[in-house]
């Protein structure tokens, strides 16, 4: 069964039998891991006390300093509840009449946000191809041909915005994302990066946050802590503060602005703290690589796409896929790409395995054992 | 200064000198404590382990369940992450093309919410009259005639909303819901409560949940934690499930959907524990009751409305509030109501004292020596 | 009856008995009128031939050109179908999130537009009291200061609406405008002034276009022929073009951009000619002020407000109502305005008369007959 | 130049040219000839006299019965502005959060409408592939079924929507229409049908008005009359009258209910009158199948798409087009399709050319001629 059509009854049901299960199994999401013993305990410590609310408290003040330390400049950051808020209101930040945003034909923002994005922009998203989940820059370049500044009728580009890590678990390169800027900037249009799973990407490209973004010519970033360890902790970034004026009032009336801003702020406080974040990432890449090289060596099951960050997507037998839920392990068939019909045969299924901060290598092997 | 004026950077400056004060008189708002023990100890207790994300948890079941018996009959809930997204989604869940929701004319959803609630249901709040914070059910009664059904002019009626208790912590008495939900019924208007600071109104009435909600007509509920102890907890409410189906849309599209959403449902489940709920309304609500009997011994000062929950709103001489301001005490001059323009003195200041869970005697016992 | 809330099967029904009548005592609205003959000649004449579409034809431009020449300074034009769309367009065009418009607590865009100046922006209005259906200029500065730019959670002034003639036929002098127009900008605001009838007021000040307009202050204009002799012309005027281009995406959006737009334009270039369109407002005013000399003269009847343009608002008994109903007489009950209550008496009502350019000494003098 | 790029600038330039040329070669767009004679004089007789405004006189509801006798059902019609307008409300009445509308991806509402669908009802537009213009019913069933009405994340479907004659000049014959509407039905979908030359499309099927809609599912249509000899007839048509009711708010709300709505109706009396609208699409198909004969003809030339009603779609050598713009020939390049990227030769280009009612055999003929 695809995740994305899953009844919220029979999830209930999924729910009820798993509590019988002893053996940890849990590649369903990396959203579904709790928090980090650092980060809740971070959060504990924070609950005494006073603080101005709406994000004005010290601790707030301190969080935002600390983004402008990790990319090397000032930045404006606004904490939002999730990351398709930090996306819709980006996107909606640097919308216009009439204006289209493109994405990826994959991207989380075209599939996986019940139209959030177009509700607070009203406007579109305009879909780009490209292998591997990644914007190719010269499909996007014709495509935002279609829709110049002139035309009233047709509507006009106004964004781009790319996901990295992408929706299938690989990573622009730097180049890449070069590539990519370098047509949005040549047609005068803003560069918005979904980093919902941003700490993965980043390790795995070994890069600096700064050269991963605005280097690179990001605008706007969705910083995602919630997927990589935190219970709740997204934010928008603005690489320039001047443009991130309107933001306040856009996350007010979006209802996103939180009274006990700090509890953001804490949980970012402990992310942070002596490099956690890119620890947590480096060690759900790690299970995620481990996953792949026994699927590799699994017979009957191959990778449908690389495995960059902390997502595998596996071709399995259909039997295999049902033995392994059987035997409780948690994961979901994923929707065959219409841009790859083919991708899969008869008898087989496409599953996306997600590894995550709590993911254990024993997790791992029981899995692999599961197929084999 | 009003409160609502602030200028970011004077809240920064505000904070910054805060720190040097060690006597604690925070009175500004509830939401600047932090969370209660208990509550950030539970949520501590539930960051291990995998759970079903988006809702479909166990633990989220639970407290859901937790929800129904307290409210003594089967309900829809759904967390979303403010206050503001729960008043401004409930509203927007019962809108219609060209509807108007009628609120009072102080009410927080037409005063503080930067118009979230008329941005979501793409409709329009009309206000009503009526004193001490509270809908006047003839006022009510009047402004909906003036919307018909049939008026495609004009806009028609469309849902009615109170706040409980009121922006200026009155609180409706069981019969004055019953006789605002009346004039709702009769208008066949659906009625929502924003219910941000309900326990503080439950405990003033000494109501149970079913009394003061549903039993008197009220059909969706805001029902508020934050404000209370928890560090984010809101909960929209349905008392007819049948009603609520198109709210996963809504509440997904407003980018409202927690994927670690068991954060909020172990902070509820901590909450709801043993009348935790209850136990810190009625103590911040005896803070408030201290505080006001003080203000009324104190000479130059009077109150403007009845301390009913756990706010104060005292008239003060200009002079009493810079030097309680000078001594470190944290509190927002209010704005006159346009109802009222005479309210205050011309050497006088109108004053919002709210308390909490975190409130102490010694708070209440320096503030007022402040003033004296 | 009120107007407002005529269902639409009983306008049928009236619709339907109309037709019996031989006398003509149209005074429901000015827009009950057809179209001058002038007009629908000049129609009639431009069917033929082929133009350039969506307002870029020959006569589209001659008739900007006319514009510009009536307001004596370049002005950019633009055609749309409806009075709101005018008014919902432009205010529109200066919205920002969290946006506050103020407009007489009468006006039409607050009254009869079913909420699309709100849906169109997003946004709210926030009404002011004033006399005789103007805006108070110190109210209006006092409410403006409720709404400071900083103010995230209230909401920030983004625009003034005014409605000249009003709602209730009274005209705001020039120096009254220049005493609105000095409010808005002195808090950096732009200005609209909703005219639907313009021709009307600027006949009954006899003052040029410009010197009604950016001579005060005004920044975009809503430019109203339907009321006054043309089929379906109404126009949005801004006095700056340079604010002008982003409307060009807004009007499309908004399904507002004419095909054959040259139908609308013809109507204006018939409508300009040989100052036909002041012509045709003095005749209506010069109507409505016999009306009033006649109702004045009425024993049991008065008037509610001055009759400066061209609809008079009478207190009448409400058997002369009846009995002028039952004579064949169409005009509309109105609602008595909520800031004055005691406006009418128990055996009275308010009424309102519309004249047009098509109306006849006659008509008046049988209307006023059916009274005595 | 494509069309949809044109910069008004541009535009304008183009038109004073125009003036100097004597011979008609307008093949631009239907939309570029004025009104039908006996259309603009029938809305000339109507100039005079009084009516009910806002859509209720006798004169609305003579062609509302008309409508119905015309589709031999009772049905509900709502007069609107524009193409866009009748199609943005037609689908904002069947949308729903997170909802989604499927059209061809190359649809009008989603190349030429800048949005207006997706601003109104709050949704998204999902494009389906198919041949020559059409709705592949295989393809849309795939695409639906990526879109269960369960799932929260990635959107629901909620109505499909065709164009009838397509924006290719293709015609949807009866079967086609069924097997489209068999799929919208077998998914609980409602179907609307872009109608915009609806009468193009019925004369070249042959068929009924109720045969080429409610008898084959079609649930809402947009019955234009613009394109076909109107000055601006648009209607929007329910099949059931019980779910128009919204309607009414809906189109008061997005500032689409004119106030003299008679000036709609009496153009459509004419275009009924006597069956001159059908007679008007017999002529201007005829002239697009005698243009499309000649280019066959033509060495060089070829038609890109079958010619079935008032368009024909030709790719020419690039020096053919300029050869036909220097005598003056009016008509626009038109975009490749993205499914087609190889339709057309490097020396080549695709243009489209629109007869219309106004359209003669001398017009073709000289076209022709430029050509050759």
């Amino acid at each position: 069964m695809h995740w994305r059509n899953v009844p919220p009854t029979l999830f209930i049901t999924l729910q009820l039998t798993l509590v019988h299960w002893c053996i940890s199994m849990f590649f369903a999401s990396d959203n579904w891991a709790g928090a980090h013993s650092k980060i809740a305990e971070r959060l504990l410590a924070e609950s005494g006390g006073f603080a101005t609310a709406y994000g004005l408290s010290d601790l707030d003040q301190k969080v935002e300093a600390k983004f402008s330390e990790i990319f090397e400049r000032e930045v404006a950051v606004f904490f939002v509840a999730t990351g398709s808020a930090a996306n819709s209101l980006s996107l909606a930040s640097v919308q216009k009449p009439g204006g289209i945003t493109f994405c990826h034909s994959e991207a989380h923002v075209a599939e996986d946000e019940c139209g959030s994005p177009d509700f607070f922009s009203s406007a579109r998203l305009a879909t780009v191809k490209g292998a591997a989940g990644k914007i190719d820059p010269q499909a996007l370049a014709a495509k935002i041909a279609r829709f110049p500044q002139d035309a009233v009728h047709h509507g006009r580009a106004a964004a781009v915005t790319i996901t990295q890590a992408t929706e299938i678990g690989t990573v622009y390169s730097l180049d890449e994302i070069d590539a990519v800027a370098s047509v949005a900037k040549a047609n005068g249009l803003p560069l918005h990066m979904d980093g919902a799973r941003f700490a993965n990407a980043l390790v795995a490209l070994a890069a600096s946050p700064a050269e991963m973004t605005w280097k690179r010519g990001v605008d706007i970033l969705s910083f995602g802590g919630t997927k990589n360890g935190c219970w709740c902790a997204e934010a928008i970034v603005f690489f320039d503060p001047e443009k991130a004026k309107e933001m306040h009032f856009i996350r007010k009336r979006a209802a996103q602005l939180f009274s006990k801003s700090r509890f953001i702020a804490a949980q970012f406080d402990g992310y942070f703290q002596d490099g956690l974040w890119l620890d947590l990432a480096r060690h759900s890449n790690g299970m995620a690589d481990r996953l792949r090289a026994g699927i590799e060596k699994t017979r009957g099951a191959r990778l449908a796409w690389p495995t960059i960050s902390n997502e595998v997507f596996a071709i399995i037998p259909k039997s295999a896929s049902k033995a392994a839920e059987d035997k409780g392990a948690k994961f979901y068939e994923w929707p065959i790409p219409e841009s790859q019909p083919d991708l899969v045969g008869d008898d087989e299924t496409l599953i996306r395995l997600v590894t995550s901060f709590a993911t254990t290598e024993a997790d791992v092997a029981n899995f692999l054992a599961c197929l084999g």
